[in-house]
C-alpha cells in the first residue's frame, strides 16, 4: 500500500491522500497514464469516507495532476499537462512568501534559505530511490 | 500606518497582523527593543477585534519574534533571540515540503525553485527599500 494515513496528524486527511498522490508522481511511482484506485476502494482500503476521497481527487483534477475519465476513473496527468503555468509559479511564490518571511526574522540569508531547500528536495529524491 | 489590513482576503486578519509585523521585522522597520502599538489601540486604529490583535500577538511571542512586557507592552525581540533554533529550522523545512513536493511534480528542478525562492527574497528586499 503506497498511501498511509495519519489520523492523529493535524493535516486534514484530504490533504494527505493529495499529498501521497503528489509524492507518488514526485518520486516516479505514479506515471502519466496510471490510474489511481477507484474512490469506493480507496476509500474502503483506508477506513475513511468516500466524500473525502472525492474531495482530493477534485483537489487534484484542480490542480491539473490527474485527469478523471467517466470509464477508466482518475488517471495521473503527463508531465506537460502537469507543467507550471505562470499563475501556478505566481501562486506557488505566493506560498513561499510566509516561509521566505519568516528565514529573514529568523536571520537566514538567501543561501541559507537555499540550503535547507535543497535538504528538503533531496529528502523527497531519497524517498524517490 | 504601517500595517495594512485586507478584510477580503482569504488570510486571516490575525496571521496577516502576524506577517505585517514580520515584514517590519525582515524590512528593518521594527528594530530590536522598538515598541509595537498596545492592542487596544491597534485594534482601533485597524477596526478590528482586541481579541484579533491579541491572538496575533500571541503568536508573534509564540514564535520568539517579540516578548510582552506588563508594563512596556510588546517588544521586538532581538536577532539573537529570534535566530532560528534546530527546532524551527525543522518546522520550516516541514512548511516548506508541500511546496517543493508541487515545484517536483510540475517538473521545476532544484534550480529552478531556487531560482523562484530568490525571487520572493527580492521582492521582500525591495519592499525594504
Amino acid at each position: 500500500m503506497w498511501m498511509e494515513i495519519n489520523f492523529e496528524s493535524e493535516t486534514p486527511i484530504y490533504t494527505q491522500l493529495v499529498q501521497a498522490v503528489m509524492k507518488g508522481i514526485a518520486a516516479g511511482e505514479l506515471k502519466a497514464g496510471d490510474a489511481l484506485p477507484s474512490v469506493r476502494s480507496l476509500a474502503g482500503d483506508l477506513g475513511v469516507n468516500m466524500l473525502t476521497v472525492n474531495k482530493a481527487y477534485q483537489q487534484l483534477k484542480q490542480e491539473g495532476f490527474i485527469t478523471i475519465h467517466r470509464k477508466k476513473g482518475a488517471i495521473i496527468e503527463s508531465a506537460e499537462a502537469r507543467a507550471a503555468s505562470e499563475g501556478q509559479l505566481q501562486r506557488m511564490a505566493e506560498k513561499m512568501y510566509p516561509i521566505m518571511l519568516e528565514s529573514i526574522c529568523r536571520g537566514l540569508t538567501l543561501e541559507d534559505f537555499q540550503r535547507l531547500s535543497a535538504t528538503v528536495y533531496h529528502q523527497i529524491s531519497i524517498e524517490k530511490e
